[in-house]
């Protein structure tokens, strides 16, 4: 197929600025003029990826649906680049305004319309922050379990756009497995709706489906249908030593076949076991292990739990790991918890970074860790990983430490590269849970060939003809 | 946006005959010019969908990716209509060869590449029958779900094409759950990958979800990866009769609002049970009930077993159904579920019928059908209404009994118009787990906008430059 022509965008002038005011009041709209809005421009020109800071020329805060339609025709029109945006907590930089334009927030979108007990579904606009949705259902005795590691405050708008995921997706799935329907805004600025409070639609191609993961590049997601379960009432947790990198994953599988859902199963290395300690001041509880793995159950009944923690014990025993530590209350669960969730902290501190979040086929996650030590030594680089052994999802954190900065920005993108060729070797792939976005476009030939580019170059013209709706994004 | 320019296909041709048995060898190339072709022609000419037939001209069985390239690449470039084909036991008509041309059957292509026991996934060619990999994976301990009544010789090509559910999906899902990877074959010939043995994948748009479901129209599956569970080792069943057509939705909702998700929650009209229990000769269990559920919950003790029927049985007695039947053998069970899986066919050996598919939200489900025997009762149509009540997918069979041929050549349309115009109000849609295929499509309009429809022509257009692969389903 042709190659993608240069994308030409207008330069955003100030008779698009008054036009904007005029579409969605003045009050709505942030630009330079005034000092709020310089300040709101400061903001919007970066999130959590890196250091990385790319300026918008204007805001737009977005009320309604028909709001985000009559932005996004007037961007199609007048051809303006247009960045959705929700917390800007990613990690993969897509809501980075890399083209300048219009940044669009769904911030403002953030009531949850409706907990439907009886048909357990939630309706809440993109704005909505995760945790905000979990404690409010959790209050119904329901449970919506995707839990990225920014729930506190990244939006379920961010989830969809990357499809995120969280410790519990080895039991209960990554955000895609939630989303039943959403209503969405073309770049066009038509509103399009699919699915909604139905657990099964075989009705026309799944649009839902086709939005979660696209990371705002095909359509801006106004409204989101996400079905609850019941809320499991007793839970466990373990913290079992390794002396190998590779028995943890080799206990993942044997946990399985014994007929062992754990509610998660997170594995650490003994350097990102030892940056959690350190940042939260806890005593390290296994100083000579190798490889851990902290593992949850979850259920009904105490003998529910019972009948899990046998089998886990039993299992784990068979890899060694019979010295494990039972968090015997919810404080020491929670201390062990806020252990594994400080890592990424504790490592991003300590050093200039970056963060991989490299995914495999479960079962090779110890061989994709020797590739990555060996890698990373050819080049250089110092590394922690940790991440999610029950989906094989390893966040590769590659730091600079003692090296030169020019020994960083050169041999950096050829380590990464190195990895994701190993990664994909291995029958995985460039991101499990963070997305493309801006920062990891380069890499995806690495694992797509031409004609899965193509097709979704394709797909993204039938979306956005025009090409104003977070361009760069997703694709190289 | 624009129309659809209608179609034009050039008509097949004794050179085009002779071009694909050169392409993938004669004895894979069917036709009228010997009795064997004749009599595989006459089999590729319906599916399961009423009586409908259409009469292709060449059948081709394809053996690997490759050939399902090279027959749609030289498709393409003659503008010839092409139909894939499993087992051809769809209920939408989804594999008929309405324009004629080729019936690309992928029925050869059956073998089960891998059962990974340690990574918990199965890869499999697009003709394994359901129920093969099932008895399959079950031998090593693991559950694949997805059961459609058909599991006996529907294929999984066909599952996928379908999103294929059944009575399993309240607690595990339908087929998109299950699915992490595909190979497919565009239209133009070239075989795109995505996904794989991967938990998570947050890596480009997500085009194995958008193929499920897409009913051959977008691509052909060459290969499928599928996610695997363990098999739970216990499970029960349970009989409810209610005396209202209610109260099953509201002991469902509250079911699940005390933490109980059943492996199946099946809804029996009286009509349905009778019918079931006349197919099978079994004695009706409760002959005075209005409406009837069928349970089942499963797990891994006997200790959660009867957590679950201690749970069920609280909450049934609220809504009058203290009086269930639990099967208290295998054996017993088996009756049961013969009943329940009978009533289809009972049903259609009983009359000439038209079987829709309707799902709505699950709390919804006996408004639904108090208004189907309204709006039945208008046209003087009978109808059978039985499904899963766990998903509010409800199947509902129009009868034709002693209405004459012109009444229910000339009422039927309408009444189902009225039946799916309930359903869309109800906020349901035309298709939970049949498809939309041939049959349903002048429907769609009744649940998709224009917008959501152009969208879905141009995603077809995306895949499909040419418009040969499985024309006139899926879209009107």
């Amino acid at each position: 197929m042709a190659k993608e022509p240069e994308q030409i965008f207008q330069p955003f002038t100030a008779r698009h600025l008054e036009a904007l005011r005029k579409l969605v009041g003045a009050d709505r709209v942030l630009a330079d003029d005034d000092a709020n809005g310089a300040e709101a421009l400061e903001t919007y020109s970066h999130d959590f990826t890196e250091d990385l800071r790319f300026k918008p020329s204007v805001a737009v805060l977005a009320r309604s649906a028909e709001e985000v339609s009559k932005v996004l025709a007037f961007a199609t029109r007048e051809r303006i680049p247009v960045t959705p945006r929700g917390a800007g907590t990613g990690l993969s930089g897509a809501a980075l305004p890399v083209r300048g334009g219009i940044v669009l927030s769904l911030g403002k979108m953030n009531r949850i319309l409706e907990i439907d007990t009886d048909n357990l579904m939630a309706v809440v606009e993109p704005g909505v922050i995760t945790e905000v949705l979990q404690n409010a259902v959790a209050e119904k005795g329901l449970f919506y379990p995707p839990d990225p590691a920014s729930r506190g405050s990244c939006m379920l708008g961010g989830n969809l756009s990357h499809c995120a995921g969280g410790p519990r997706a080895v039991k209960y799935g990554v955000t895609k497995d939630y989303v039943y329907g959403v209503e969405a805004v073309l770049p066009t600025g038509e509103i399009v709706r699919h699915g909604g409070k139905l657990l099964k639609n075989s009705t026309g191609y799944n649009l839902t489906q086709l939005l979660i993961g696209s990371e705002g590049t095909l359509a801006v997601i106004t409204k989101i249908f996400l079905k609850l379960i019941p809320m499991p009432t007793r839970k466990s947790l373990v913290l079992a030593p390794f002396d190998s990198l590779e028995k943890p994953a080799a206990a993942v599988a044997a946990l399985f076949q014994a007929g062992l859902t754990p509610s998660a199963c997170e594995y650490m290395e003994r350097e990102a076991l030892e940056a959690g300690c350190r940042q939260t001041s806890e005593p390290n509880p296994f100083p000579n292990a190798t490889a851990m793995l902290l593992l949850e159950v979850d259920g009904f009944s105490d003998a529910e739990i019972d009948r899990q923690l046998e089998t886990l014990s039993t299992v784990l025993e068979r890899f060694g790991a019979a010295d494990m530590a039972l968090a015997d209350s919810p404080e020491r669960a929670e201390r062990l918890w806020r252990i594994r969730r400080s890592i990424g902290e504790a490592v991003k501190t300590r050093a200039v970074y970056k963060e991989e979040d490299t995914v495999v086929p479960r079962f090779v996650l110890p061989e994709l860790l020797k590739r990555v030590k060996s890698i990373c030594a050819e080049y250089g680089v110092a590394s922690v990983c940790y991440g999610h052994a029950g989906d094989g999802n390893l966040h590769v954190n590659l730091l600079k430490e003692n090296l030169s900065d020019d020994a960083w920005n050169s041999e950096l993108p050829k380590c990464i590269t190195r990895i994701f060729e190993a990664v994909r070797d291995l029958g995985g792939t460039v991101s499990g849970e963070h997305g493309v976005g801006y920062v990891q476009r380069r890499y995806l030939p690495i694992v797509y060939g031409p004609a899965e580019l193509a097709l979704m170059r394709a797909i993204k013209r039938a979306f956005d003809p025009a090409g104003i709706l977070n361009p760069d994004k997703t694709l190289p």
